[in-house]
């Protein structure tokens, strides 16, 4: 019953065949090796963006901190919402990388409406040289709070970001998830609808350690590199990574994945509907927050199950009495630990 | 016939055994696994250094430039031998990673010499707060041209820096090689020498990605943990790092895999004597720079073996004639295809 | 009909004078010149701090900037007002100087509240190494919006700072101005009220480009001077700095001439609300902010008058009619100016 | 007897009469004031280049760390003199400015020669991704050992650059004393002869604090504004620092005052080389290095001369009998100084 987080979970068999796979002899080192021309030829074809410059690393914050790094100066401000990962997750990792620059929190929720995105924009550059000036737009896809913009939504703010001439990064550290529940294509939910860059997850859905950064048009690919050596995400035995992204997309193994902790996440929520509890945010992707009482806390910890206690409760709750639950369902969660958890609700 | 690099060879089975054992169900992320607790004991034991704070990166690049940037304020320069990888082959990581500190190139050869160091230290802070303020003595061993400090040769370095209060960092991305070599103990090579910090490497040794930072005084733990966060270096599904160290340690596979490397690299040496090529440096550990006739190059290149082509010659040969390789044993290269190279230069 | 800002006005003669004086053969530069002993002195003196570290800077922005790096590690995080001139003006010097910290803007008005600064700093340093670590409290003096701390709300403020081991930092770009409002000692302002370091204004308050930082304890004495020389702040010519400054607190006439400033902006405001204006914020020092009928703006537009509008209205005015503008008093406005501005709204 | 530096004299009156005949009414901060305007078209006049970028800051340091930073990414290398300022005595301001870019040290002495820079910028950017990359060339015009390169030396160097396709800066902290010796024009000492951007020095020959940056073509300027507010060197009351600078230029004092210090220097060189005195280096502007027997020094430091004991003994000298002096010419430097200083060598 371990809910607590998708960076927890195994790596898949395929991709862990992959790995091995790649254990023989010696392969060019620092992305020369052959398994990466296989994987950049895979994500221009599932991204229907033969121009694509794609890059590897091994962690999400490397992979938004780089991208980020490519489109904002050190005296610009990147505007994303006040709860994204660049932000509260990542210990100054963007700031670091862009050379001190700021985030600008777009007031509102984990997601970021047109209207408020607007807002901050305009509140920037307008005292000349001396505030920040303005910088990309970062948007989260999945939310943390497990949301999924629409296309419609995505399109509206990168319209926003396109009205000031800013750049937009898309971190995906749940891409896939995002793309499961939404049913379209990579190229829609990206270059179609407007964004830059994306930092491409795998490590959260079935691989050990990568992600994939994609610019839609090559021309950051130079600096990218060099940012990525002078950072130290630059790995000799590159081969490893490859053979991760390889083995992820694969016969869209990376779609597979995803729906699975999708639909086992919605197979959890429709139970603990059933059983009472109620969502601090709508069900979208593989990330719940419900809200049940205590009591029900308290059997479940007594029973192992591992998830992380949320902050804030429901209007009208009784906070004595009820209390949130931050759960996310890995690749590899199984129905039957999902019953198991479900059966202390009653 | 590859001998281009110890970056570019296969993991070992069991280190990628370990890897595969650690894939089975949930463990904590961001290096609260288990089988970090058994890494973290085992350097411990091995360095005989029961405070040691141990942690894990992925690449050496990293491993250098976050343990110097614990040592090393933003107006001060470490102290390094002109060629060293932190230096030449880093892009600016290290500075990068100090907030801009500099590097100051001890004169002389890949090895630095004592009084070089003292005079080097002796050239700057000189000024007050004009120049830069003297920052860590960095040591790379092995060095970048295969050469070895013996333990005296080691403690005549650190002593210098001991007298002016400078922290001492070892470089020692081929440690095990330059451990081997000495027939000493982690402990002689590292605190007992005066040494604060060393990187670990495994990378280059059998690993796939994974360098150990150690501290043998934990006051700069905390900060490190900050520091890796913030660089984007800790890694959420961090035992899969752990696991290769883990293995890497187990039954003390490194001291074995550098053996090989190191023994087979003797026996490409004098293999090489015995054909009458000489060497630029004297062969200490597992790569040598070897000088022999262009045809024999031709020959070789012709029959598919890889190395580097080395600039420089020996005083005395003659450069339309003859031309340098750098030939480099990974753990994993046989004595057959030494043999095959060999038979090429009769 | 100046009140465009208080950093547009011409340099006090006494401040002059010295700087005139100071203008005769040769003195050692780089802080070394006696007319900086007698500013230590005399800032020592008049802070009743005798071990205190002082020291002179061209600028507002890097004394702030270089003040903060002292007490911010580069993974911290900085508390300040949404609209510190830290955060608004500064285009990402603090962010810049301390090598990347973020900035957390305390929800509120221009004042900071005690229990909004405890739930700032609560929310921070809650998820271990993934966010920002906390990092020092900044308190502006006079506020940005012109108004004035008490000194009981400072001490609020600082004991919640105390409360989590955090250094307070004072903004005094209007020091003086705040000093002679509230009546109390620099002493009463700073120190005995908790704070660490303080950046001391002249520059607006009659001086041509010249503030002082001054810390109650010299710990960082040596690192704020390498940071100084770093960032390109210390002056060869230093005593251009001293003499403006030791002009500055001679006879006291930093307080007459923030006396004039602060009386001479109490009489505008008094003259405003006989005329119907209502403001934005209560008056307190020397700048205001008051809003009034659009006519009255045209007619003081066409009259030559220097302001800057405003955004925001006041509750209950009607937006087509009312328009706010921003008025700040120099030392060196005359009574006679105002009234020529206050004739304009009969 | 005061020869220890042209950082520690007085201002020329001229200049301090344009500073105090600033000192009236209201003047728009930040750059935008009128004088600003007349500085802008004398420099444009001056140096023949009607679409320079012209910016002021108050120290040599900024400027050099500011004009570098627009030609030169965190990951490049600059490259320079081994004596160069920049390396030398700036405490890493380059290199923060820079955003953590290295310094290569071109080897020889002071002034660099084509061969050594060409060797030196081939040695750069040669390992792909994993070195440095080459930026730009930073010249210092007078030398760090009071040399003078001619035209020809400097558009030699700046040919080297040319050929690689990197940036050109020259650090002109004596610009004017370089451009009296050599008796050509300001053009020709820069855009004429392949400079991109010059750091055009006035403190030390007459002003109080003010140095020019000079873009000879506009495309940095922007980013030049943003950098300098970044780094807190944009003055509020920026009309002093205009005013000393319009005073500078005005019926081009900074020539005569230029003249005067070499004059003297030539002077004071003639009289110590008569006296029997050696010379480290060729005098050619305001600063020349002296060998002369100690007794004479304990003489001079007994009568209250001031300058600095240099390290370094000429070939042939007996360090046990003689010992070097920097020796400085203010603009202020009077004859009967000189002869007095002299007097003490018979």
């Amino acid at each position: 019953m371990f809910f607590a987080s998708d960076n927890a979970g195994p790596v898949h068999v395929q991709v862990m065949d992959r790995v091995i796979a790649a254990n023989a002899d010696y392969a060019m080192p620092y992305g020369n090796d052959p398994i990466m021309d296989e994987v950049r030829q895979s994500i221009r074809t599932a991204f229907e963006a033969p121009d694509a410059a794609v890059y590897l690393v091994a962690t999400g914050t490397a992979a938004n901190a780089l991208a980020l790094a490519c489109y904002c100066q050190p005296w610009q401000t990147i505007f994303c919402s006040p709860v994204a990962h660049i932000h509260e997750d990542e210990c100054n990792a963007p700031e670091f990388y862009t050379g001190a620059a700021k985030l600008t929190l777009v007031p509102g929720g984990d997601k970021m409406t047109p209207d408020a995105l607007r807002r901050s924009i305009a509140g920037e550059e307008v005292r000349g040289v001396h505030g920040p000036q303005r910088g990309p737009v970062s948007i989260t896809q999945v939310t943390e709070r497990g949301g999924v913009y629409s296309l419609d939504e995505l399109r509206a703010l990168t319209a926003v970001a396109r009205d000031h001439g800013l750049p937009v990064h898309l971190d995906g550290a749940r891409f896939a998830n995002a793309l499961v529940a939404l049913g379209c294509s990579p190229a829609d939910m990206t270059w179609k609808s407007g964004v830059d860059v994306v930092s491409f997850g795998g490590t959260k859905n079935g691989c050990m350690g990568v992600e994939a950064v994609v610019f839609f048009s090559p021309e950051k690919a130079w600096e990218f590199e060099l940012r990525r050596k002078r950072g130290a995400h630059l790995f000799s035995k590159h081969r490893y990574l490859s053979a991760q992204m390889a083995g992820y997309l694969q016969d869209d193994l990376w779609l597979t994945t995803a729906r699975q902790a999708n639909d086992n996440c919605a197979y959890l929520a429709q139970g603990l509907r059933a059983a009472g509890a109620s969502f601090l945010h709508t069900p979208q992707a593989n990330m719940i927050f419900a809200s049940f009482p205590r009591a029900t806390h308290q059997r479940l910890h007594d029973a192992g199950a591992k998830y992380y206690i949320w902050e804030g409760t429901l209007e009208g709750d009784d906070p004595s009495e009820m209390l949130a639950a931050r759960l996310v369902c890995d690749w590899s969660v199984d129905r039957a630990a999902i019953d198991a958890f479900l059966a202390h609700f009653q």
